[in-house]
C-alpha cells in the first residue's frame, strides 16, 4: 500500500508550470498611509508586475502633484512593480489639467465613480448625465487616455415613490441599468478607450461582447471589460452572511458567475484581469452594520484566477487574461515596465493566510478565502539570468 | 414664534389611538437558556398577546415531554402571554406521537424546515419529497394541526455541474422554487391547514392569493401566509453590508417588498403577522464570516408593523393583520388565551434601544433598526378595569 502511494506521489510530482510573462492587474486599490505600506508589496507577492492604481483616496487624486507624489511613494514600497496612475473623475478636473497630465504621461486613465456607490465615491458623478464631462472625454480620446467606469447606477431602492413607477435601482440591477450609459458613451466617443470595470453580470459581459462584435479584424479594442478574481468564485449567496465577500458591485447569480468564467477563460482580447483588490481593516469587515465594501485578493491575485482556469481546463488561456489582453489594450510595451521579471505559475498547494498585517494591531486585513488551500502558486523568474 | 410653536404642539398632541385587541405573533423564536430568559418577556413588551413558538432548539423539540416542559418554562417567564407550541418535523416524529400530542392539545402545529436552510435546521427534511411524512400529514389534517412551512428549497448555487443544466437554487429563487411543493401539498391534503411562513417574494404572495381565490364565501382558510415586520422595510440592498438585517429567507427586491406591503395591509384573511423574531447574540451578528441568520424585532413587534401601515394609510387594517386573521386561522377564541388584556396602539415617538441584554456580557442582542425613532408605541389596557 505504501509502495502504491509513493508511486502515485511520484506521478503527481510532475508539477505543471506555465510562464505568464509580466501579469497586469488592471484595477487595484492600494490606499494610503499604513494600509498602503502593508498592501503595496503584496502586488508582487501575488504575481503581478503591472498595477493600475485607483484614485479613490481621501481626498481623491485629482492633481498632477498628488498623482506624482502617490506614484513615488508606491514605487518606494515596490520598486519592481510598474504603477499606472489615474485621476478621479469629478468637477475639480478640467480639460486643461487632463491635457497637461496626458502630455506629462503621469496618468493612464481616469476613473469614473457614480456618486455614493462604493468606498470613497461620495465625490463621484451622476451617471444619468455625463454631458458635463464631455470636454474632458474629448481630451481623453485625443490623448488615448482610458476611461475606467464603475458601471453601476446609484440605488433608488428605498425611494418608495418609485415602487409603482419604473423599476427602482437596486444592487442586483444597478449594473445592467448602467449599460445604456456605456453604449451611449461609446457612440458619442467611438475612439475613446473605455473599460467597464469589475463586471458582475451576464448582461455586462454580453454588452461588451456585442460592442466588440462589430470590430473589424486588426482594429484595436476600444471598449473592454475587467473581471475580478473573487467574482469568478462567489455569488450573492456567499455575500449575505459573509461580509468578507461584500464588495461593490456585489456578486450576482450563478448564471452571471458562469458568464464571467466563460468570458475570462475565452481568451477574447477585450476581457482582462482587474482584481479590484480593496483592503479594509478587519474591524470594518466584522461589523453588524455598515460593513465596508471590498475584497482583498492582492497577495494571491494570480493564484485565485489560476484555480478557476484549471477547474474549467482553460489554463492555456490564462496568460491572455492576466497578461496579454490588458497589456495590449493599455499599449504596455516592455520598455514601459520597471522590471521584466516573469511569473511562473506552479502547481503547488499552499494555504491562504488567515490575515495579513500585525495581529494585535488595528492593521489586520483578511484575504479572500482565508485558510483555504490553493493548488497554484507563483514564482518570479529573471529571464536574463 | 414661540406661541406659534406651542399652538402647533397643541394640535399635534391630538394623538391617534387604535385598539388592536389581543395581537398574535404567529412565528416567534424564543430560544432556550439565558436567551430565552432575556427575550420571552419582550413578547408582551412588543404588544403581542399570543406567540406561536418555533421548535428549532438544540436538539429540536420532538417529544411531548419537551414541548410541555418548554411551554412551562416560557409561561413562568411571561405568565400573561399565551404560548402556542410546535413540533419540529423530522424522522423522529411518528403519526402515533403526533396523534397523541394533538389529543393532549400540547401542540398547535408542526414546523417543517428544509435541511440546512437556516438556524438549527440541519435535522430538517428534503422538500423535494415530502412523501415520507404523508402519514403524519394525514394525522395533522384529521386533528386540525397546522403545518408551518419554511418555504425555501435548499441551495445548489455552488454545485457547478448544474450551471449549464437547470437553474441552480440560490437565495433569491429558493422561495419561488418551493411554491410547486406547497401547491402539491395542498392538492394532496386539501383540508390540511398550511402556513407559508415569512413570505419574502411577490411569487409567494401571489401563490397564496391564487390558492385562496377558489375559496367559496364562508369557507375557512386552509392555506395562509405569514409576513414579518422587517420584510416590510428592507430589501437585499439592506442585507448586504448589514449583517443585522441578514435572515433566512433574505429580503428580496423592491417589487417583492411592495407585494408584501400590499398583502399585509390588504386585510385579506389569509395574510397575517408572524415576526420570525430570531435573536442572536451580537457577537454572532458582528462577524466577517458565518453571520447567524435572524432579525430580532420582538420588543417592538407591533410598532414596526404600525409604522408601515401608517405610511401607506392603512392603519384601519392593522388589527386584521396582527390580530383577527391569525386568531381566526388558528381558532383562538378568547377562552384559549391566558390573559385578555388588550393592546392600544398610540402615536408616540420613541427610540428603538441599541441593545437589549447586559452590556459587558455576551448576552447582548441588537434589535432591528437600532436607535431609530418609531412613531407608534403600544400600551396594554385591561378592558375589565
Amino acid at each position: 500500500m505504501k509502495r502504491f502511494l509513493s508511486t502515485t506521489t511520484a506521478k503527481m510530482s510532475t508539477t505543471r508550470k506555465f510562464n505568464l510573462g509580466c501579469p497586469a492587474d488592471l484595477h487595484v486599490h492600494l490606499r494610503d498611509g499604513k494600509m498602503m505600506d502593508l498592501v503595496t508589496p503584496t502586488v508582487r507577492e501575488g504575481g503581478v508586475s503591472v498595477a493600475y492604481v485607483m484614485p479613490n483616496l481621501v481626498p481623491p487624486v485629482t492633481t498632477i502633484e498628488r498623482v506624482m507624489d502617490y506614484k513615488e511613494r508606491l514605487e518606494k514600497l515596490a520598486p519592481k512593480t510598474t504603477f499606472l496612475m489615474t485621476f478621479y473623475l469629478c468637477k475639480e478636473l478640467t480639460p486643461e489639467l487632463v491635457e497637461k497630465a496626458a502630455e506629462l504621461g503621469v496618468i493612464h486613465g481616469i476613473k469614473c465613480y457614480p456618486a455614493g456607490v462604493t468606498t470613497n465615491s461620495s465625490k463621484g458623478v451622476d451617471p444619468n448625465d455625463f454631458s458635463a464631462f464631455y470636454p474632458i472625454f474629448e481630451v481623453m480620446q485625443k490623448n488615448s487616455l482610458v476611461l475606467n467606469l464603475h458601471g453601476e447606477k446609484p440605488s433608488t431602492h428605498n425611494n418608495h415613490k418609485q415602487e409603482h413607477d419604473e423599476e427602482p435601482i437596486h444592487i442586483l440591477n444597478a449594473e445592467p441599468k448602467f449599460l445604456p450609459a456605456l453604449i451611449k458613451l461609446h457612440q458619442d466617443f467611438p475612439k475613446l478607450k473605455i473599460v467597464l470595470e469589475h463586471c458582475t453580470t451576464k448582461a455586462a459581459i454580453d454588452a461588451v461582447r456585442q460592442i466588440n462584435s462589430t470590430r473589424t479584424s486588426g482594429e484595436p479594442v476600444t471598449v473592454a471589460a475587467t473581471i475580478t478574481a473573487h467574482h469568478l468564485f462567489i455569488t450573492i449567496d456567499d455575500v449575505c452572511g459573509n461580509p468578507i465577500n461584500f464588495c461593490k458591485p456585489v456578486a450576482k447569480l450563478p448564471i452571471d458567475r458562469r458568464a464571467l468564467i466563460d468570458a475570462a477563460t475565452s481568451g477574447e482580447d477585450y476581457y482582462f484581469f482587474g482584481s479590484d483588490s480593496a483592503p479594509h481593516i478587519l474591524n470594518n469587515k466584522s461589523r453588524n452594520m455598515g460593513v465596508c465594501a471590498g475584497v482583498y485578493v492582492q497577495n494571491n491575485a494570480i493564484a485565485y484566477v489560476a484555480e478557476v482556469f484549471d477547474k474549467y481546463n482553460k489554463l492555456d488561456n490564462l496568460k491572455k487574461f492576466v497578461t496579454d489582453n490588458g497589456k495590449k489594450f493599455y499599449n504596455l510595451a516592455d520598455d514601459k515596465l520597471k522590471c521584466l521579471d516573469e511569473v511562473e505559475l506552479v502547481e503547488r498547494k499552499h494555504e491562504v493566510p488567515e490575515f495579513i498585517g500585525e495581529l494585535g494591531t488595528d492593521l489586520i486585513v483578511q484575504p479572500f478565502k482565508p485558510k483555504e488551500v490553493l493548488s497554484w502558486d507563483v514564482q518570479w523568474t529573471n529571464k536574463f539570468n
